[in-house]
């Protein structure tokens, strides 16, 4: 049993924040949150305390969406138009990362800098690569962060020639199953199709089953452009929509499920994703710098309980950032009112906590201090923000998240355990 | 005479890039640029050479509109409604800021975080407070950097009481410019009405006739949403627009002139400021926090001709990072772009030249490397950033606009000199 004391915040319901000045967070040798407190309570009494006293503590964030093999391509080509954007930069960095060498330096950084940015929880499509996945699982398990990694499956060539035959891509992603499926810790394995267009009837037939067969989850990509709405209409006129040609093929909820962009949706697919609990990975950078549009009413899918959490969607977005995405989606959200009079905008606690709770919730109880949540948590100091002036924990919050950066988070854990720096 | 050695970038006409790796730039013990060259010119021979090998040199930014007593209030009441965040945040501000100690402190700090962002001349709105404004001034001289400063005039109670008496505010104005307003080097006094609706005629009518006979630039804000235009054309019925009522006062161009935000203007109103080279300070950040709106189609007037610079608007904005701005007013191009298919979305290229020689050009040959230029200059380490591939001068640019900070500038220079960290 552990206690650590600092202003605590947290988010349990979108948009309920709570906070405590100079509290206390009990936490079990199991990892697990025991509860927050004003005072050391009787019974823990003699727990070791470790004192963050006038720092922050909170939930550490999750990034439900990212491309490990993308990660050289941030900040690159945004001026060109998407085909040449793919053709110049994202293929290319794909074909780098089959070099195991190369993988294993992109791998390594990509683990630092979520390190840094205090994201304890990825959801990560790799690349086609075998051998790349296999080893970004690995410096992953060794990281003490967790993720949930696949390889992904990309057999059908609906942008040129497809990325790898349907054969080899089966192959290869049995052979990850029967090496990681059975991992049920911080670190998993996930199916990962890319997205409709680019995957054969028989591929997502493929993934579907294995998904049933062995409980393992799924991630890909929904309506991100009006153009692949289109493309997937016409691959499969017989669905009622985008989201019921995934569900057809046993990869939209029958397993825990993350759809990333989710821009453009009818109202029909977002009450199928409520239902079914797939989770939407709001991109916010990335549909700013594609651009794919700022039409994820992500107000709308909080009230209506479709879970959602942010991704980076690295190299579509430039950062992994959590808190740059956070004030991006604010702010797409208060352009998307200015727009619809129907639509209110995001609050700073309702994007908190989809970058916590919401997104954490997709590995189990992660991303909130409530009882029995796995410890996932970032020490902020955020005394080089300070402005003269007395401010409250909710205040030093927002400060953080539109003011901060990863020099402010001076301590992370994950599962209830210090993660130092990777590398 | 000296040389820096490096891989040089700067943009000497909006979109036009100039490029060069390894190359030189010579500089005259007058500050002013000589030229720039591939190799060391037989006529320079024996100039001392720096050598920056491995790193970019660019012109440094330019930041055309903050407000110095709102540095406090970064990320914070971005929830609020307008009113409330007037209330709770923006006045209370204000008169913290009066306090002399108060406001040492402040300006220290905004002084030290311009240098860290790498912006070397700003035209900043202090407050209504003579001492604050005296005192922001003279640290200013101290730090050799370069700022146009003005105190804000605001006799005229749009938004419930008046913030200053008209007869104060004349005095201390009048004051400021016996003791600042001969200055014609880097930091110089600038006219700073609040805006029409804060502001008398009897105000506007005196800060009007001081521009003109002291030969004062003026700073203001125009345009900003719907509900100031409205304000603007009730008080001013007699005249065709917002811009000219301005003008009848003589504070649009009859002097340098630059106006914040120019969100909601016309086409007529936008010939006005290309003909009477009026700067537009395009605030992104800002206009999305606060949320003003996406009008502004910055590429548009770069091609009209209309000078156009950036601004960071703390605390509408809640960063002094220029690039940060740079990639916000590069997605909401984009996005305008999706929204009016007659307009295209700003480049790499054109953002850069808004934040370098745009801006800069309001302080006179500043913001370029072309001969007789101000050597504001930059010195980036982005070896941070390397993606494992070689990339090119103007990709390395692109990306540490996307993914660079503070930390990544190593090196300042204004008007030839090197500045050291402030505090």
């Amino acid at each position: 049993m552990k206690g650590y004391k600092g202003d605590i915040v947290y988010a349990p319901l979108p948009g309920r924040l709570e906070t405590l000045e100079d509290g206390y967070i009990f936490v079990g040798d199991d990892g697990l949150v025991k509860g927050v407190f004003p005072v050391i309570p009787e019974k823990y009494a003699g727990a070791d305390i470790i004192s963050y006293s006038g720092r922050l503590i909170m939930p550490a964030f999750a990034d439900l969406h990212l491309h490990a093999s993308q990660l050289p391509n941030r900040g690159l080509g945004y001026d060109e138009d998407f085909a040449t954007w793919l053709s110049q930069y994202t293929y290319p960095a794909e074909h780098r990362y089959d070099d195991p060498e190369v993988a294993g330096r992109i791998n390594a950084r990509l683990i630092d800098e979520l390190w840094q940015n205090g994201i304890t929880r990825a959801v990560i499509m790799s690349s086609t690569s075998f051998t790349a996945t296999s080893d970004l699982i690995g410096q992953f398990v060794k990281s003490g962060l967790g993720a949930y990694i696949g390889k992904m499956n990309s057999d059908y060539g609906a942008f040129g020639e497809p990325n790898e035959s349907t054969k080899t891509s089966e192959k290869e992603t049995l052979r990850l199953v029967e090496l990681f499926g059975g991992m049920r810790g911080k670190v998993q394995y996930i199916l990962s199709p890319e997205f409709i267009p680019c995957c054969s009837d028989e591929m997502l037939t493929f993934l579907g089953n294995l998904a049933k067969e062995r409980g393992l989850p799924v991630q890909s990509h929904l309506a991100e452009s009006p153009g692949d709405v289109e493309m997937v209409s016409k691959r499969c006129p017989a669905d009622r929509d985008y989201a019921s040609a995934y569900r057809r093929f046993g990869l939209f909820g029958q397993t825990p499920t993350v759809m990333a962009h989710c821009l453009y949706l009818t109202e029909e697919e977002l009450h199928m994703m409520k239902q079914l609990r797939v989770y939407a990975a709001h991109c916010p950078h990335s549909n700013l710098n594609m651009p794919s549009g700022r039409h994820l009413p992500v107000k709308k899918l909080l009230e209506m309980g479709v879970p959602v959490g942010l991704g980076s969607d690295v190299a579509g977005g430039h950062t992994l950032s959590v808190i740059s995405n956070m004030v991006a989606a604010l702010q797409i959200s208060k352009q998307l009112a200015l727009d619809s009079p129907t639509l209110r905008p995001l609050t700073t606690a309702e994007v908190f906590y989809t970058a916590t709770r919401g997104g954490g919730s997709f590995f189990g109880k992660v991303g909130s201090f409530e009882q029995s949540f796995a410890f996932d948590a970032l020490v902020i100091d955020d005394s080089p923000l300070d402005d003269f002036t007395r401010r409250s924990v909710a205040q030093r919050l927002e400060r953080f998240i539109y003011c901060g950066d990863s020099r402010h988070i001076t301590q992370r854990y994950c599962g209830g355990v210090p993660v130092s720096k990777p590398s």
